[in-house]
C-alpha cells in the first residue's frame, strides 16, 4: 500500500512548482471535486450493482484514475 | 499531520465490525461520494472566491466534516 | 399536466420581484443545480433500482420537491 | 420561446420508440442528471462569475447543450 502522506506531499510540491495555488481557492476546488465525482459516477451509470462489484481491468483502471483525481483535489482542499 | 494509513485502517475496521461491506458496492459508494461533494460545494454557494479563502472557524469546521466524509467514501472505494 | 411556460414565467417574476438576478450569475446557478442534483440522488442512495421504481407517497413527494428545485435553477440558467 | 410541453412529448416519444423506458429507473436517471449537472458546472470551473455572465457564442452553445441534457433527464424523471 502506498504511503499517502508522501503522495500528498508530491501533489502539493507539484502544484507549488507550477505556482497554481493562486488559482486554487476552495470554491473552485469544491467545484472541481464535484465534477470529478460526477465523472466517477459515470462509470457506473446504467450498470447493476453486481456489475459495479465485478469491473473489467479496463473499467477498474478508469475508475482508479477518477479516484486519483478526487484524491488530488481533496489534498488541495485539506491543505 | 495525521497518519492517513492508520486512519484508513480504522475506517475499514469500523466498517467491518458493522458488517457494512455487503451494502458497499462501488455504484452506491460513487453515488454517496457525489452526494457528499454536493454538500461540500453547498458551503461555497453564493460566496465569492475571496470569501471561500477566508472562512470563519465555524464554516471551516463544516467544510472539514464534509472533507472527512468524502475521504471515508474514497477509502471504501479504494479498497 | 401543468403549463410549463406559465410556471417558468412565474419563477422569473418571483425572482424579479425580489431583485435576485444580481446574485444569479451562471457559475453560481450551475453550482446550485449540481447541489440540488445531489440532493435528488440522495433519495435513491442504498436503494435498489426496483425500490426506486416503487417509491412510497412520502418518498415521491420529496423527490418531486427536488425535481421542482432543479427545474427552478434550470429556468434561471435558461433565461 | 419554445413550447416546453411539446418538447417534453417529443422526448418521451423518442424514448418510447426505442423502448428505453425499461432501463430508465429513477435511481439511474438521478445518477444521469447528477452527472450532467457536473458537466454543466465544468463549463464554469476556474472562471470568474463575471466571465460566466459573458460567455462567448461557443461557450454558450456548449452550456445550452448541457442544459438540454439536464432537461431531458428531468423530463424522464417527472413522467
Amino acid at each position: 500500500m502506498a504511503d499517502l502522506e508522501s503522495i500528498q506531499q508530491k501533489i502539493i510540491a507539484f502544484r507549488n512548482e507550477r505556482d497554481w495555488a493562486q488559482f486554487h481557492d476552495p470554491k473552485n476546488l469544491a467545484e472541481a471535486l464535484s465534477i470529478e465525482a460526477g465523472e466517477l459516477l459515470e462509470n457506473f451509470l446504467w450498470k447493476t450493482t453486481e456489475h459495479s462489484r465485478n469491473l473489467s481491468p479496463e473499467e477498474l483502471n478508469t475508475v482508479n484514475e477518477e479516484l486519483a483525481d478526487i484524491f488530488i483535489f481533496l489534498t488541495y482542499l485539506s491543505e
